[in-house]
């Protein structure tokens, strides 16, 4: 049995990895990809070597959203995917908690208006609330920083409150409740997370971004494609929307020519959001749990619905 | 007996100390400068009239640091002086927060670096150590927030570890011991809080920069007086410091002709660590508080020691 690594494991690593799987042979090679059972993250440009692969029966993706996979594909040969999704929770909760310290201390203005003495406003945190597309684990990894930092977190999902949701969300509402009703209570901070899917293309346009009354902060670490660009950027104008703070976008990298990169109420960050200092370390526990599980024919870990797209 | 108050209040809040002290004459009028018995705040362009003010008793500061008024005189005449030291703690420490993320989410890179599409470096905050200057309100405060992103606190101050220290500092050593040994293991931040006084001129130098093993950052949101800046500029440039954020200088407004404006290693914020959104919500019940030990007599909160100068 074939294990196709497209992340480079550390000597260390594979040496673990080969003496805890003694019936796996690990490989970097991407000749493998015509005949690995497994395949750790993936090559875009090997896309049709893997598909036409009748082996491949699992890949374990090296990130949280797998919008960029070939999924109606995978669905038709009945390939297994499982995501990395519980790895970046925490790192994009700390970009957000930046983003909002930035906002609410004044230093977007700072930065927008470089080598100038100015007195910007500055918000009392302790009495916002962040509205939180997506009750996942990122969603509630955002919630958890957001309590520390004094706010209420109301969250946005399909089905509403949960018991596993209590201890981090304030409120929870459906995404049916949002889209007919909006959000009738003030909120500083609309906070998306939401997945790349069918569903949530282009769902923050303009009418859905006028759900929420005017003044929040609109930040974005979701995918690019769940948000209308020329909508965000008109409420802006407009003053609906106080300020955003970008991270993914509807073409990545963002092009030189987009009005997002030079607007004085938008921070864009390179989709870094959920970058990880030591992603090895982190991802290859991962893999080996979900490989000793594949082994031995029990449920693996961060499943994806490939009909629900996440 | 009258109170000069240099911050003026909200009519509500002035008819509340109205109301609570009946005997005392509440005044905005400059012209009280010469008789009034209390102060609220101080006005340098005043300091002849009230330094000639017999009368006066008790000044009580609004901010934190008292370094910009005249403590040699007021030493002389024996005027009491209070600070709103705690008002601004969590603010400041929401601000470091915010520089701390920045720094470890790869955010400076993208500030300093507008509409380039870059993949900065990111850093684990959970495997960090602050060395923080300064154990008061607003070091105690800092290290809260370090808690929770999951990093190590040490504490520098003149006395050492304290009962009430505990909870906040995973250990605290002495102004002598890091002047005569340094510190032994790596840290990543060094934030400074101490206040300009006779002691903390000029105590960041190049020899103090370097008791500290290379590759941390420098933050400091204390006093600007306290750091070489010429110094850190060469240690920046050395790599032996990784980055800076600064929010307080030698002189301020810095000058524009100042190279820490364009450093690529530094962030420079308009001293605006401390500040606070709703600054007369928060000062008026500390004054209220005060004025009402004063009258009976009692210990005032958050009195300065004038030899100290804080």
């Amino acid at each position: 049995m074939q294990a196709l690594l497209f992340v480079k494991p550390k000597p260390e690593q594979l040496t673990r990895l080969q003496q805890q799987f003694p019936a796996v042979t690990f490989t970097t090679d991407q000749k493998a990809a015509s005949k690995a059972e497994i395949v750790l993250g993936w090559d875009k440009s090997l896309t049709a070597e893997l598909l036409a692969n009748q082996h491949l029966k699992w890949v374990q993706a090296k990130s949280a959203g797998i919008d960029y996979l070939p999924l109606t594909e995978f669905k038709a040969k009945k390939i297994i995917l499982t995501n990395a999704s519980g790895l970046h929770s925490r790192y994009i909760a700390e970009t957000v908690t930046s983003y909002i310290l930035m906002e609410n201390r004044g230093l977007r203005a700072v930065i927008k208006q470089p080598k100038t003495w100015l007195t910007p406003a500055s918000l009392e945190t302790r009495e916002q609330t962040a509205l939180i597309f997506g009750t996942g684990k990122i969603g509630c990894e955002i919630a958890r920083y957001c309590h520390f930092l004094g706010m209420q977190t109301v969250g946005v999902n399909r089905h509403g409150m949960d018991s596993h949701l209590i201890d981090v969300f304030d409120q929870v509402i459906t995404t049916d409740t949002f889209k007919a009703d909006g959000y009738a209570a003030s909120i500083d901070f609309l906070i998306s997370t939401l997945p790349g899917t069918a569903q949530t293309v282009h769902f923050f346009n303009e009418q859905m971004l006028q759900q929420v009354k005017p003044g929040y902060t609109f930040i974005n670490v979701g995918r690019g494609n769940t948000l209308v660009e020329a909508d965000l950027l008109k409420l802006l104008d407009d003053s609906w929307i106080r300020s955003a703070y970008l991270d993914v976008f509807e073409q990545e990298p963002l092009p030189a020519a987009s009005p997002l990169w030079r607007h004085g109420k938008v921070i864009v960050t390179p989709h870094i959001s959920g970058q990880i200092p030591h992603f090895r370390a982190a991802l290859y526990p991962l893999f080996a749990n979900n490989l000793d599980n594949y082994l031995s024919n029990k449920p693996l870990y961060n499943l994806v619905d490939l009909q629900a797209g996440y």
